[in-house]
């Protein structure tokens, strides 16, 4: 058994609070980005948020709205950021000077890479977490906000995929901050039913790409690797095993059926 | 009848294209600020969200989300930006050399700023957002997601209380961008039966602060004033007109059985 932190360790560099969570990736594939560009070296802890880790007085003075990834700077005061979009910013400004991963507050990029961060910060992400509430933790299955959720999730993605039409990256020709910002997320589509190879080739292609950099793969596995990818889906669903196969089967018609009931039509955007 | 726009109308300056929402004041403030400090002049059309006239080409094409508001800058060759939060960004690094509504930078509440508007807008406008949804426009009530998004709504309020505990605006004891974003959720919060005089003090004078401001009640009057303000629903629900009363009391009626039914207790963070 793992003990939780009881308070910051690190007296110096960066210190990330996380776990394994599409936002909580975000700030971890970043820090092993910049580790691997920069040798920018960092302190990481689990935070089990379903033992409400992050609800204890310590954590929030860090991070005060109780969620992971939060992190602290040791190297300037303990200062400390939350929220995954500002994250991204502050560890970019702060250290990544030659704009490998970001882009120079004055350019147009900059703008853009802002743009379509809180476009997943306020859409991709507070709508797919809806998705998989009603589809996975709430106590009672409720097909309104099934659909509503997991339809809302497809439009957005439309848009991506209309975005990354003609595009290797989502901002500026090059593997950037937005593109981390949503990689967590689009990774575990397949929890809402939404397989990318069948409707979204665009984004599909650009998973793949973001997939293959070593820095991605190990900030994926920070503090742990998400039972949950897509890979494994499409894994369990394409085995001989009917017990594999069975949650991801039952979760398909789930979704089907509470869009069935609500006459539910994709359209994007 | 007002006929809706069918495409941009500017040859220069900032166009904005907006509606009377709690995301469309933002930009629309933030303008106003921004012609009173510096003179600084722009065009407005209102996109009007229940025809779909933010789902047409030519609108799609400045904002691909099809979602107000958008700007363009049509003295940067037109372009464009959407999300509230990038709008604020983009006009007052472009538009605000002196900072009276923003930070440089390389300063510290530069980074605090946006991390609270990263929270406002992945937090309290789509929680809110939500919130509103359940409690007034799904064609069935559904206990269950009225709770779950007035509770976390609620949760957030607590939060921002805390935050204001001492504090006259959100960041760097000045009004910025951090306080714009959020004004437009948090004065029509009485639509979520949340009466910020009985359970956040703090935010209640924050909000009577911020409303003092000339340029704000200007730009909530773009492209017309909401008809759902805290102070229009407390004084309907003062009033002694029973019709006028009715639907808040049975709003709150309507919340209030929700959360008995799931056992709700308020907490935050």
């Amino acid at each position: 058994m793992s003990s939780e932190p009881t308070g910051l360790i690190a007296k110096s560099g960066i210190e990330l609070l996380t776990f394994g969570t599409p936002n909580g990736y975000k700030a971890s594939i970043l820090l092993e980005e910049l580790k691997e560009a920069y040798g920018k070296d960092y302190t990481w802890q689990s935070v089990n948020i379903s033992k409400n880790t992050q609800k204890e007085p310590w954590f929030t003075a860090v991070s005060p709205n109780g969620r992971i990834p939060a992190i602290v700077d040791h190297d300037r005061d303990g200062f400390s950021v939350f929220e995954g979009l500002s994250i991204l910013g502050y560890l970019t400004r702060r250290y990544d000077p030659e704009h490998k991963f970001s882009f120079p507050v004055d350019s147009n990029e900059y703008d853009e890479a802002e743009t379509w961060m809180a476009w997943q910060h306020g859409g991709v992400g507070p709508m797919q977490g809806q998705a998989n509430h009603f589809i996975r933790y709430a106590k009672e299955k409720i097909p309104y906000g099934i659909q509503r959720y997991v339809g809302e999730t497809e439009r957005l993605y439309g848009v991506l995929d209309a975005r990354l039409e003609g595009r290797d990256y989502i901002v500026g020709n090059k593997f950037s901050i937005a593109d981390i910002n949503l990689i967590g997320w689009v990774n575990v589509s397949r929890l809402s039913d939404i397989v990318l190879e069948d409707k979204f080739p665009n984004i599909a292609k650009w998973v793949d790409r973001i997939l293959a950099r070593p820095a991605v793969q190990k900030g994926f596995a920070i503090p742990y690797a998400s039972p949950l990818t897509n890979a494994i889906v499409r894994d369990a669903i394409a085995s001989s095993d009917a017990e594999k196969k069975k949650p991801y089967e039952e979760t398909h018609k789930l979704i089907q059926n509470a869009k069935d009931q609500y006459g539910y039509k994709y359209a994007s955007p």
